[in-house]
């Protein structure tokens, strides 16, 4: 059950709506959205104390959900949209496209990238400075001066950026230069981290656990949510699977089911989620097909000299022509 | 390697090549397909009996192949296509649609079945006769007098059929009524049954075993191929996997993995790749984009009362509306 | 519901309570055990049925089970043992060792490896003469010879023998030769094969599919336990998962819960279920430690040789330091 | 590579070998271990440079190894032992028990629990202040409060304990109660906190992720080990699998695997791996039985009224019989 409360209310009328429902043993927690205040309850809830509740002067209304993910629900919100300055809204009839890098190389590399992605028909950049890496000795990103790299080169695209998080306490660092906050699959479960980005004001990207159920997804999104950070998009970026000919298995029931199931984006990372660039443009189709919201694509301008992820990263070339297809594909179901 | 034998060839030639082969200790499986005989060298083979062998007076030419399936592998053919009285080429421009109910359960239904089959702008009609059950307990399939409602309903709609068949010896018995053989995703290593439907000449589509890699399917593939067999289907229907959402997890990496490796026809079941009737359609349209030949689907007239998988049956509406989806993502990718 | 009929029944009486049954459309299938007769009753049986059905003359007793496997259920026995000719009882207190080379590939090979297998104590001697291979160009086993061998080998130890059966109509040739039918992880659900195999008299030990759960073994087993075998043993032989560093996971999990929920006998095969020679002796010793009833070891003379599943196959030196070890595990769980 | 360097280095020939390896362009990472210092070598390093950097006054020995977890690898060293104060050896000939609730819940729970461990010859008391929970809505622990109780409670029963830490933040607070950091199965590849657990002396369980191979696993390790803190031990807990009727599938394979490859000590959690109370003693047995040097289990007074976790707390009775039976097995295979 959600709780509503009625927009511009008197601090002291919400202290006594809250007082009143300790009184009555009613668990809940406000989350302090854009727009409008309100409070999940937490556990069971009466019919009676649902009545003596919205009839409270403080309460505009009730809302009950059957899903444990109670603000990332459908029945919360039909869809959301996320506006991004210099860039589309991510949720809406446009297909997003998010290119760039694995990890941001040298200046030069990422400000010819930008310039190769904005050419595209792209509309984000995006690049690691902070890579979670499997070894500690492969090599980890170029910390912040990578954040200022992506960000001059964004710049001087008019793009606007994405780039990964995996530090709790570099939020405040990031923050300062990405426009979306990018969480690794890794760290789909590193609460402490969705718990502070959910006190950030910034668009974040949540990829799936390799592992995750749908459920447990949603579960995390609900720990940003639960900050009042609204806009919060879904990443299926590939499960762990038995296959062994691709890197990933990418599950794209996992779209369809959310599309059905909660109003925030999703996007697909068909890199990741095939680990072979000669399979990334026919699932970039099929991720559309299926009702994404958009594309994480990894680019490079030489597949072989990478430094990291190289069997996965798809040529400048093949970007082109998966603009091209894509958008094809989306107006062939009713978008752009 | 494989060699292939010069068209028309005398008896005694071909005889004379063996020798030729045993004497040199290369062993070999002849293939007789339709139009041309080939032998398909098992293990290594030298470059100095390639030379020899090359020369050859009864060999028109040898090609190699690094591929463990060598002849579903795209070095022996580009892709193939499979004909169908009153139905279309499977693995041509235009995509082909299977649908039907789980089980055939009466004469009626299926009767009823194949006109909106028909209407709805599908191709073949299915059904089940033999149902591979997980409980000996739960329906089995009405077996011969199934076959029989089948093929009366897809002849008074002028529709090719298919049909699973479980047991090797019933072979011939289904042969006669079928058009397509269907083998399951539980009998995708049942080679005794492979081996036999390589020596009939009815095109088969085989389901990949839901624990199986790409190369198993290619291989399993192989086994009735080597029968001089030419008309493979393969079709991705769901992996098992972790997740619990869906009955299955549709891996459509497998569709655009699949289309590089081999000129066999990709078909896939988003009916079982889900689990979830909601589902089919956006993953009906993603198997399309994602370079697909065609879709199997599993339809009722009212999902409620199905004998059997109830969950993943769409209604007829649904159908119709799959159809036409699936038709513009097949147009936007350049097929119809 | 399982329905006992009273032993010694007049063949009347039996059809009088056929017919009684039909008239309450309550179905059932009739099994003919050793030492009784049942009727097992598809779907449900209301309170008063069941009280009709308890008084009438030809029924001993009734037994409610809640789990679709009825007769593999533990309501309906504690615990089977299978006894073996020349060998140990399968189920009883001792734990049983089947070992022996992967495919039988001479008369002396394996004759050599039947006296190594008697002199480490194990107690059966296993061995492949039709082999399920991956690819058609494998080596596919000796066949009949092979059984001839393997038999010869076997009586030449006074070893019981148990071999693999993968074609339906090879039932009556195999069962002339071996002691115990082995059904291979890709047949698990080749219903047809084990339908067959509940109409002989032989043990069956029935391999879990390596992408079953759990019941869906246990309703395998049912299909051989309808046909009235009772000596049906299951073995788990490991499951694909994501991992790796091995061929296969080694679910022991399987073989706790399996001890609870059938009476059935639990073989573990610890060289499949890792594909590591080197894991074999700990994973040998776990498995008898989890409550497993025996185990199944691939050995080779020379494991670098072998023709075929090399990297799993243990030395004789190993078998022997396995029996030893593992007998001292089984002591101290109260085994022997 | 790992170049060892000499006791009682000079700071000025420490500098200076530094300077030389920079000039030979070979990159290292030092790490400063309690009895030694070196350096690890990150990517190559040539035959030359070998005999150089082996000839270097600073350098006491090198040691090659081919695995890319060099100080996890066994090449280092045959076996790690953690000492515990008021506790046993980890990683020593006697099996070591760490049992308690999944969650302390009040002061007076985790006393009383505290006592049952200790009379059942359990080792350690564990139990979470911390919790990781899938939902925001879920009991999050007790936090501080909770550390308190836990400390009071292992105090009384002179047991030493371990707790999880979930925020990269309270490393300094948890380190103020805790004798073990215990690292949970979503945190495996947090990297900041695992550095960060490198820089502390406390002795660290490392739980695999439910989704990793035994590579990744160790490679997580790794990056508390390169912190210099060599007291690190694995935990094998489950991995996500297909199968239904367990919670996870325990991976003892894993177990076996990492005895062969690293000397650091390898936990089981049969509790978390199976999810079923019933089952976790067999997997006890099996556990110590693959060579496991100990186990983490979650215990209950009334596993009916636990907070979380419930279906897989053993009651303190069973804990009693697994202690028993466990010595039994650890006993006949050379342990105690």
């Amino acid at each position: 059950m959600i709780i509503f409360l009625k927009p511009n209310l008197d601090p002291k009328e919400e202290k006594n709506l809250r007082r009143f429902l300790v009184d009555r043993k009613i668990e809940v927690i406000p989350v302090d959205r854009k727009q409008e205040k309100l409070l999940v309850v937490v556990g069971r809830f009466g019919e009676l104390a649902k009545r003596e509740v919205e009839s409270h002067p403080a309460v505009s209304r009730l809302l009950a959900t059957d899903r444990p993910y109670k603000l990332a629900s459908k029945s919360l919100k039909v869809s959301s949209q996320i506006p991004l300055k210099n860039g589309p809204l991510i949720g809406g009839r446009e297909i997003v496209i998010m290119a760039g890098p694995c990890s941001v190389e040298s200046k030069s590399q990422i400000q010819k990238m930008a310039k190769f992605v904005r050419q595209s028909g792209s509309h984000v950049l995006r690049g690691g400075a902070f890579k979670p890496r499997t070894a500690p000795y492969d090599f980890q990103g170029l910390g912040k001066i990578g954040l200022h790299f992506l960000r001059l080169a964004a710049d001087s695209q008019k793009l606007p950026m994405i780039t990964e998080i995996i530090d709790v306490r570099d939020i405040e660092l990031v923050e300062k230069y990405t426009d979306i906050f990018q969480v690794g699959t890794r760290n789909m479960q590193n609460y402490p981290l969705l718990r502070e980005l959910g006190k950030t004001r910034k668009p974040v990207l949540l990829k799936r656990g390799m592992w995750a159920t749908y459920k447990e997804l949603l579960l995390a999104a609900e720990y940003i949510l639960i900050g009042g950070n609204e806009q919060v998009m879904l990443c299926e970026r590939g499960i762990r699977t038995h296959v062994q000919e691709t890197r990933f298995t990418l599950d794209l029931n996992a779209v369809a089911y959310l599309k059905h199931e909660t109003h925030l984006p999703v996007i697909v990372d068909p890199s990741h989620g095939t680990g072979r660039a000669n399979l990334v443009r026919a699932m970039s189709r099929a991720a559309i097909a299926a009702g994404a919201d958009g594309l994480l694509l990894e680019v490079h301008f030489d597949p072989r000299v990478s430094i990291s992820d190289a069997d996965q990263a798809i040529s400048v070339e093949e970007l082109n022509k998966i603009v091209k297809e894509v958008k094809k594909v989306a107006q062939a179901i009713g978008r752009s």
